[in-house]
């Protein structure tokens, strides 16, 4: 089995490619704004990604089938630009699958044209805010520039970590400029109001409209459909540690 | 060593082949269930798998001879299908050894005309009750509807975790059908009245006869020999800890 | 880089070779033995394992140069076997590591005609006794026989870790026989009597004389030396510690 | 993705090259002195090494733009020897990312003409002194006593880890002379004073000279720079796990 196992489902032809990553992170912000973009753009799957270094599980769906984890390729073509989301209910479990998964990605988007990238996040401050502010982070000057014309504010330290942080380092190394939103947030709960004021800034700079009306809502839903899987899967874990220890009673040679 | 290795011992000629699932999980109730299967129907050892994601020990047997940590796999011959089942004390310590592992099960499996999959587990809910329901997760509709006919519960949410999960998720991914069947049980004890209730359920939909009498005393023996060895290895891992923090004061690099 | 990497010194003729694996373990037992017939025998180094799975470091020696931790093959020829000896300060650090390492040097052995193996170790009971008892588990039945006569005891249940473990189970694939000998000990403290009682056994089956009279004064000056390393590491190992959180303040996402 | 991917910016000539390696470790000493002698001497970087055993994240520049983590090379031509200097904010997260990094190291430094190496680092001792003391480890003999002239402390006992120690390591098996300068140090501090300590010795030995005015100035501002940047690290870190936990409720079968 391969690092990362690809499935192209349908080879559309785009041009000036723009890659969106909503991958869960902090506060939910970039999975609630990408997901919420997959829906009201109507962005039709095309290729699917599947990884060792994803978790071995499957969720079960309502109607009873189940789902391999896995990272999905969505486009949309624009007016100006064509558009790749990159969604999935999991990243990398490990450091060097993070970086596996990435790059994999990245080599995918350049056979569409990749001419540009965002990843969508939260910047976690301990605070509830009533309007968030959208930091930012980007490969190169030009880029920051540009985005400060949409209130977008960048201030040095701190770190990006996961998807979100590797899919513009490594794309630098390919020459695609890239830059990391990331909306002000809690930290501690899914923050919708965060994805909204990140989508906000997306939308002008992408130049295309986006419907926040039921963004609102479908955070509501998360959050509930996410604490019974939770509790759910919690028993089940349990159970699952409980028989580990009966029968792995292996010392660990991991220190 | 390649991540598993396999040994075929034997190449029977099957058909319509189905592969049952029977590793150790929650309650042990796979792992019961499809160890039965063995001893009732007197299936035959065709191949072993052995893998650096096993963990890295070997079991003392009664008469003093050691056995290598392994997947086996056996086949018995029905009169509408044939059977593989995959038993084993142990699933892969890595998430990305769960994934090799259970790939390799199915190319196997291919290779002697895998036709459908059914994986053996529990759910664990933290509650005894007298008799287990049964429920499902299936790969597509069909199965779901065939299943419901046998009394099996489908309700969305939560995950499989571990070979009973990926075995029909990487299945799909080679359009071969399959289900995964769950009995109810507390998840602290090793439970064979849940595995009885799987067992009932599986024997009817593959049309075969399974005397059930013997399995609850297997289950107390079961019971039994493992907290023996359990305690006995507990001292070991004691010991063997004491000695490595003594001698690999190495700091972690891994955080 | 290669999973491990071997540095042949010498390349002796040796016929009838048995392998004598002494590796860190439980009560430091197996090292203490396999290092006092290194000792007594004067046997002769001819082959260095290094491999990233051992840990990455350097230990000092007492004139200040260094040392590239890893496993060891000394030769010594015998009347009626040849001898290799497996020694060294660590073993493995991850379970995947542990299969690489065993499975390149039973390769090397078997290029020394290789046609036996004893591994060396202890059996942590909680107890101190005065005279330790030797425990046995071999590949096949003859074997337990024939260890049988030199009051070598046998029970089943319980499992065996690591090198020791694996060097027999995978020297069964390669229809190598092969034992564990282990000696009883209390498991917490450094035992040369629990060597010395391995080692009775060992020569009398290798048919080889070995004095016993300095075994116990090393076991001593290993203990002594063994503290005071552990002391220095330890206060290094804080300070290291201390520095990678501040730095490596990366979220795991391993689980 | 290779284990280690190196980007070679310039080919400088360089003979007799001496590689210096300032990597994060105990009491920062390594790295401050490299960093100096980097800043002191304007080397010049000439080739960068990514790779998936690094933290998968970007940190951000206090201009918005990021930064890739990753480990460089930078060269100064001298009158006696050429200098290869090689930094970075991290080493490898995993042991045998360990391995694999200074393993690449060696073989970019060879074609570049190696002839030797020192590696800089703090010995912790959890004591605060005025004139901290600078110990060493060589891999041979006429190493030690050489720089025993230089005052340097040799004293048998415990181990170098990560890339101080690996690098010489794996250098005396390509036959690379190279010794560990290592810093007296508290251990919990970021140490100005220890760092000018193995400065002083290095420069000795290497016959240059080096401003230290700066260097305590220096600290300073990495204090304060790294615990800005730790807060708001720490702040997104539980931010991030909040989420993980809630997210990837995968059972462990990492033991």
């Amino acid at each position: 089995m391969d690092d990362v196992e690809v499935r192209i489902l349908e080879k559309p032809k785009l041009r000036d490619t723009i890659l969106i990553e909503g991958l869960p992170g902090i506060g939910l912000v970039g999975k609630l704004a990408a997901d919420h973009m997959l829906d009201e753009l109507k962005a039709k799957k095309f290729a699917e990604l599947y990884s060792p270094y994803l978790p071995p599980q499957v969720s079960i769906r309502d109607d009873g089938t189940i789902h391999l984890v896995n990272n999905e390729l969505y486009y949309w073509k624009g007016k100006e630009n064509d558009l790749i989301l990159l969604l999935g209910d999991f990243q990398g479990i490990t450091p060097d699958g993070q970086y596996r998964i990435s790059e994999k990605t990245l080599e995918i988007g350049e056979k569409f044209n990749l001419s540009k990238i965002f990843t969508l996040g939260g910047l976690g401050t301990g605070n509830i805010v009533r309007t968030p502010k959208v930091f930012g982070a980007a490969t190169d000057k030009n880029l920051v520039k540009e985005l400060k014309k949409y209130e977008v504010i960048f201030k040095g330290g701190g770190a990006i970590f996961g998807a979100a942080g590797l899919l513009i380092g490594l794309g630098m190394q390919r020459n695609i400029p890239g830059a990391c939103l990331m909306g002000e947030t809690h930290g501690q709960i899914i923050d919708a109001k965060s994805a909204e004021a990140v989508l906000r800034v997306l939308t002008k700079v992408l130049r295309i409209e986006i419907d926040m009306t039921e963004l609102t809502e479908k955070a509501k839903e998360t959050e509930e459909q996410m604490s019974r899987v939770s509790k759910m899967i919690s028993e089940q874990k349990k159970a699952v540690e409980r028989q580990q220890e009966f029968l792995n009673e292996t010392p660990t040679y991991i220190r």
